[in-house]
């Protein structure tokens, strides 16, 4: 570690500071170069108009990173009027230096003055070493006793080309070669479909040619010459005005590819700021800010974030707000904006919401398939038919009646809606619907990542995080008396401690955190048992006829009230957790996060669907032998509709409400809550700090600070993943689930926008060429929901149990009869002392009651045993399942197959864009050979004329410089 | 594509010929261009003893690639004694000139002659086309009537650095570093596993520091001063000699890495002959060799490949001998010799091979199991109870007689011993280690293209098969008239033609040829029933007794033959099939042949075991109501022992047959017949040209002309891959298949290495990161497995019955009177009119027969129909599928996720690689800052010194540009 220090070390030392630009923008090399200085210096010129805020006090250098701090000065315990701390001020720029910096320095030294000079050292520690990297810093002078401070950030041309050069990030070259288009019927289609959506398409200046595409090729200093001239002619005035989003300034300055290399570094900028820390001091910025050092870090928002400026922007009009819900997103400009990692996110929300319309309208029409069918349902009609007089066995111990089928017609009517042939179909379709939505995101994902050049992206060198070296520093300090092994021992002691202690506290901790979700189950089960019976106690008639509703209606409430509460206190039991573990990166601890994460949440959000699904009313027993928990209460049995019914409502009640709650009320409430406070608060301090200040215009570096930091889109994801279950793992249940997904994503996707562009502060771009682990989960939800829809349809549904009936029992191949098939027969006269019914209201002797199961009847040598059909309707399940599960996968696999994860015309272009990139190549080691040709001529010439004045020698010399550096490939291959 | 054309030209010309070769090898940069030179010139003279045959005539020069080609003078037509042409000749090399060239010209041109012209026209063509290529030619002169010709092509430095640049191959660089090592036990562990396994480790001389490991880059002329000396002086010198890869002159010259560039680039060499011919002509090497323009082509191999020199070479001594059976493969070296694509094969079947030791051990023990329990089991015990007198009904239609079930005793106990509860653990137990396997392979794979430096290789561009473009050419020709549009048009017109046509065509094909093999398993089937019951007729005693036997063995041998027979068939038909297609590419040309070909040889390995694993003997029908087939014949069934027992005769015969056969008999004997048989034929010729052949030694070219051309790893995958299906597929009913396939591989390894060192052309090497296609199938054959075995074990062997007797219908839970819970009964009374046997010898008067199946007896109201037994057995059985499934399934999902893809230490030293290759290049730029302030003062007093002579300023100006070059990066960054 110690060589990489001084590696390091040297690598800042190689780039001297405070030097101008270097600019170059002709095509006919070095002799360009001095005119084109001084149409650079003039373009500087012409851009002091520029918005107020983004730049350095010599509105020419942008602000790239702003880094805020609080400050208190030893002078302050003097003033008792602003000693409470106020994190939250509005700005604190050049104002009046009404309190100079050579106060009152006599006041003995306190704790707190302590801790805050040690912050004010390491501050400028820090800020000594950005400095070296080659950085150009602006502060405002620390003029009032305490507030906050603002350290203003730009990366000079210098930085940006040589952390390009590092991380190998593609720029566009000159050249560009044409996008192949479709011929034929194809390109019919394409037209027409773009007419189609023209009105959906947002409303973005595109690139002035769109059938061309710039070639890219990793940035290198020595190929400069390859490389498109737009980014080069001060980038921080050209592409920086560029970065307003304002419609105006931006089709007037047409050129998006220059930004391109400006977003993209800004990255690398967080990440050099941050290596050059670890590297030093074992400390980023990271630790800085956890320590209390500095507040906060973050780039610059480009539009002014003033709500009256803000609506005029590109980004707010077509993308942050609810009016143009119906377009597609303009995911470039996410993209350009926010960096690849979030416009991943959009662009994959985007593709869900789409892919949701076609299952929305196939679950419509199942559920209307179910509706119009309802009339036609003989098992439903025959048990609604008064003539079929089926006495039930009462639902409870002593206080129930015998009850007559047709009492529950309402449920078995609603259940059709449901459960019909239709949803087995559905099932399939979703799942292979889930499969296909994989595929085209894979498509999409590598369309994006040609469009946005980041093929051939290799994944960055991770550093270690802040936590974890702060860690292992104080594991180092406190063996350093005991050991004097390497750094790596140590890593590998702390990790092995590590590993020993905690691996197994929190997987235990992980266990009592699921088994907490159970027991919630539990709890409800129980609420639900004991209620009911409870209620069937009553002597109120109305009571007792709405029994079941009640119970259900109240249960799934607290159901829903339980998950939403389980899943915040989970959000933060995972945070926890994965934070003890101490994972050494920034991308493990976001894999263990989201991991742990998830586990707790899918089973605190599905445990209670489950248990409807598979386990409700399958341990209930049998008329005369029923099974009891918790002395005398019997098991919960299923309304006589079947569990499907239940499960329906269980899952759409959860489903809807943890939308319309979790999403919509805590998303859109709690900041809007949040927004008015602050006002409040704001307004009060504003009043009282209008006399010190005499306020300019906030500049954008207070609005920014103002906002919420950003903080991961973990929570989006997860919300959205959350959903995706529901949508697939129980939809042979909900056919309408989709479509209610599709609402809420609608909603959801203008939601996020306007919070990411209104509400948070800009978040560091970071390069990500796919969704990560999101994607695997995706997938492992893919495949469980085949296996679940294969045992509800089976297990839960009526489906197999008619189908059986109607091919293998039925005399007439009709569904007539079903209902009685489905019944057994039960002695009365064989029912436990004390369980009989006490007052019976029915009017006929009661012998035999029905109960739903397949039993052999009173009458036969084996009473009560599974009868055949039991068995035989048992093995037509199971085959079901089998059957199912293994089309449905193979259709899977076969659609994966089928569908290349590479679009044909993106791997053809990609083809392409590697001959291309060979001409582009040869053509300029030809023009090299040229070029020696005509060096060498002109090299005899200035020989012959002899010595020049010193300025003349120079330029020469740089002229040389460049030459030979054009032509030295050639020189080798000739030698 | 005409640009391209001409970017093409341009890159060629920019290159010139006929130059010495750059050469460099001091640290100090470009002032010892000079010295450095005259020490190349020393090395050169140093060379003169190189083995001959590997070196054009100047004895430098090294002979990188060979083309081959017959010639017939026009005058040969007067020779008369030579008119048969005569493929395999000796050698033709500068002999006397007989016969010159400019003999008699005068006979009227004849049609062979006008085509020998064009041929000799487009040979030289191309040849001319090479030259401007950059590549040196030469060539035997022509001097008798008609024979074979070399054209030997030698790769100079500045073709390979251009392509090694084009191709982004990564080169050592001059860093080293240190590979970290495990510590603690791991360290102590790894340290007894060499130990233990050193005898078994090849004896090859390793590098002598293996704890460190060179930096590579993707190698660029511009920045050559990085990249290790050791290839740049001659590499065609120092390297070759390497290539002997004798063990004396292989430990003498010990730096391995510079053969790495050699070996590396002769496909990119093949590839830009290719990609000229291509561009210039649509034609390509493989086109000319289509059309008999050239008979071969093909680099040398680099040790003489005389019996009695090629026994002293390492790869032969190490590797290709069966001594050598029990030892590790040395990977490296093969890789070194034949490139990586055949250096994975058999890094793969090494561990495929290691892989099936554990396996084979635990089968033996599942085997030794059955053996040792086969006296406890009770069924077997029972079944063979003399007193238990199970009257079982006849097995045939009047000619069979009631039989007692204790005859059938042998088959049973034999049953027992793969019918067992430790072959379902078994089949988890394999289902897991071809996952085990599966993801050993692909850290197996990650670790060897890291220490291969094939990480971040990308995807070469894929050139346009011969066959497609002469296609296209044709198409184009005859459409010239018709239209004039582009080329893209024609390809597209031509390959929606083949579309349209062939797709459907060959999809027809292929399932007519699937409808061939099952209807040779129909064949089969027909011939055992048909046998079976003709041999029932018979009236001698022994054969009726020994029908079974006779049948089943007769059968399978069939099988085995149909099954050898149809592989061959299929072979040719998959690929006559895939060029109908005419695929674009080379890689979708192999793609599509491996998978038709795998689709065809798996129906055509598996149709009969399949057969005999689920449908026979489950549609026999009960007695007095049997299923007959072709008036008469009645449906067979399995022996009473179980048809487990014919599916283990069926695949252990086919497994060993079709190893024995096809793998040791075809693939030994006929390459010795044919050796055998060119022996006689080249004596024969030998004798003939003594008189006018002054011979001298045979050149390497002619010698490996001789060889066997190397056509693809696809047959010696496809063999592996059908064994590793019968080695997981239907493992529950054979265990001991791993040993075999054991044995099997042991002997294949050597075989296949004997194979390419000896027998055939050395291959061009490919550069290849994975095994592509294989691994699909391989994981797709491992998910198969699963379901597979899961319903041998539930379907076909009587696992899940004897667990449903002991824990459901025992009276006291031990298996005692299973088999008569087996058995339905039947009344005789019931036969068929005509069914009845005829002369029955039974002693008793039988009224009840017996028959394997639960049915409701005779006695019941629901006669004969299925009891509730087989609806509940039924069930368990489908209930055992989806938990066998499911659970393995998750198992091995498990694996997959507990196992990373790239192994730890590989991916932390992936990650030490970065860091170090920037600490490198910084390191380098600092360098170059101190370099650029020695320049300035070396220039100025240059300046000062005036004019010198015309050789010192040319060697000055050398030096300027190469300084300037070095530090251009600098110069860029200063400004």
């Amino acid at each position: 570690a110690r060589d990489s220090f001084s590696a390091y070390n040297s690598k800042y030392l190689t780039v001297p500071q405070n030097r101008t630009s270097w600019h170059r923008s002709g095509t006919n090399g070095a002799l360009e170069i001095i005119n084109n200085y001084v149409e650079g210096t003039q373009t500087r010129a012409r851009d002091k108009a520029s918005p107020s805020g983004l730049y350095f006090r010599d509105s020419k250098r942008k602000v790239d990173y702003v880094l805020a701090y609080h400050y208190r000065k030893r002078l302050a315990r003097h003033v008792p009027g602003a000693a409470s701390p106020e994190p939250r001020r509005g700005f604190a720029s050049v104002a009046l230096v009404s309190n100079g910096s050579t106060g009152k320095g006599h006041a003995e030294p306190h704790p707190l003055d302590t801790l805050e000079e040690e912050r004010r050292l390491q501050r400028e520690e820090y800020e000594r070493n950005l400095l070296e990297a080659g950085l150009e810093i602006e502060k405002d002078p620390e003029n009032k006793s305490q507030g906050v401070s603002f350290v203003r950030i730009h990366a000079p041309w210098q930085v940006l080309s040589r952390e390009a050069e590092l991380l190998k990030i593609k720029m566009p070259t000159k050249k560009m070669y044409e996008i192949t288009e479709e011929k034929g019927i194809l390109k019919t289609l394409n037209e027409i479909w773009c007419k189609l959506t023209e009105p959906l398409q947002p409303q973005v200046p595109q690139q002035e040619n769109t059938k061309m595409k710039t070639l890219s090729y990793p940035f290198s200093r020595e190929k400069i010459y390859f490389f498109s001239e737009k980014c080069f002619p001060q980038p921080e005035t050209l592409c920086g005005s560029l970065l307003t989003l304002n419609i105006v300034s931006y089709t007037a300055l047409s050129p998006l590819e220059c930004y391109e290399m400006k977003s993209v570094i800004m990255f690398s900028v967080k990440s050099c700021l941050f290596t050059t820390c670890i590297f030093l001091f074992l400390l980023g910025i990271g630790t800085l800010i956890a320590n209390n050092v500095y507040d906060a870090a973050y780039p610059l928002h480009d539009v002014c974030m003033h709500y009256e400026k803000i609506q005029s922007s590109l980004l707010y009009q077509e993308w942050a707000r609810y009016g143009v819900f119906y377009k597609f997103q303009p995911i470039d400009l996410i993209r350009k904006y926010f960096g690849e990692k979030i416009g991943l996110y959009f662009a994959w929300l985007g593709l869900y919401t789409e892919f949701l319309i076609p299952s929305s309208v196939v679950g419509i029409i199942v559920f209307l398939y179910g509706c119009l069918t309802i009339e036609s349902d003989i098992p439903s009609k025959e048990m609604c038919d008064q003539r079929n007089a089926f006495t039930m066995c009462p639902l409870c111990d002593k206080f129930c009646d015998y009850w007559n089928l047709s009492s529950a017609c309402a449920t078995a009517r609603a259940s059709h809606l449901f459960d019909n042939p239709a949803t087995v179909f559905f099932s399939i379709f979703m799942a292979l619907w889930a499969t296909m939505f994989l595929e085209q995101w894979k498509r999409l994902q590598m369309r994006l990542s040609y469009f946005w050049d980041l093929t051939g992206l290799e994944e960055e060198e991770e550093h270690p995080r802040p936590e974890y070296e702060t860690k292992l520093l104080q594991k180092k300090l406190k063996n350093k008396n005991i050991t004097t092994e390497c750094s790596n021992e140590v890593r590998c002691t702390l990790s092995f401690n590590l590993c020993g202690i905690c691996a197994e506290l929190i997987h235990l901790l992980i266990c009592l955190q699921i088994m907490l979700a159970f027991s919630a189950v539990f709890g409800v089960i129980v609420y639900r048992i004991t209620t009911a019976a409870a209620l069937s106690f009553s002597t109120n008639e109305t009571t007792r006829s709405n029994v079941r509703v009640t119970v259900t209606a109240t249960a799934v409430i607290i159901n829903l009230v339980v998950v939403l509460i389980l899943d915040e206190i989970y959000g933060a039991v995972a945070k926890w957790l994965t934070e003890i573990e101490i994972p050494k990166t920034e991308k493990t601890f976001e894999e263990r996060l989201i991991l742990k994460a998830f586990l707790l949440k899918f089973v605190n959000s599905y445990a209670s669907i489950f248990y409807v699904a598979f386990f409700k009313g399958r341990f209930v027993g049998r008329p005369g032998h029923y099974v009891y928990v918790f002395e005398g209460y019997r098991m919960e049995e299923c309304a006589p509709g079947g569990c499907l019914m239940e499960l329906c409502i269980q899952l759409s009640i959860i489903m809807l409400g943890k939308q319309l709650i979790q999403n919509n009320l805590f998303e859109i409430g709690i900041p809007y809550l949040k927004k008015l406070f602050r006002k409040l608060k704001d307004e009060r301090t504003e009043v009282k700090e209008m006399d010190t200040n005499q306020s300019k215009d906030p500049q954008q570096w207070d609005l920014d600070y103002i906002l919420e930091p950003f903080t991961g889109l973990t929570p989006e994801y997860m919300e959205m993943i959350i959903q995706f279950g529901f949508v697939t793992l129980f939809v042979a249940s909900f056919p309408l689930a989709p479509v209610f997904a599709l609402l809420n994503n609608i909603i959801e996707v203008r939601l996020d926008a306007k919070k990411f562009v209104t509400e948070l502060r800009r978040p560091d771009t970071v390069r990500e060429k796919d969704i990560g682990i999101w994607y695997n989960i995706l997938s492992g939800i893919g495949k469980l929901s085949v296996i679940i829809n294969a045992f509800v349809i089976a297990v839960t549904s009526d489906f197999i149990p008619r189908l059986m009936y109607q091919y293998a029992y039925s005399q007439n191949g009709t569904m007539h009869g079903f209902i009685n098939h489905t019944l057994s027969y039960f002695n009365v006269s064989q029912l436990k002392a004390g369980t009989q019914p006490e007052n019976s209201l029915f009017a006929q002797e009661v012998s035999f009651c029905r109960f739903k199961d397949y039993r052999e009847p009173p009458w036969s040598p084996h009473q009560y045993e599974f009868s055949k059909q039991y068995w035989a309707v048992l093995s037509a399940r199971l085959a079901f399942v089998i059957l199912f599960q293994n089309l449905v996968m193979f259709l899977s696999v076969l659609v994966d197959w089928m569908i290349p994860d590479i679009p044909k015309d993106i791997s053809e272009q990609i083809k392409k864009e590697k001959t291309v990139l060979v001409d582009f190549f040869l053509k300029e080691e030809h023009e090299k050979l040229k070029l020696i040709e005509s060096f060498i001529a002109h090299d005899k010439q200035k020989h012959r004329s002899g010595t020049k004045s010193r300025r003349t020698r120079a330029a020469s010399f740089s002229q040389s410089c460049a030459f030979l550096c054009l032509l030295h490939g050639v020189i080798l291959s000739l030698e």
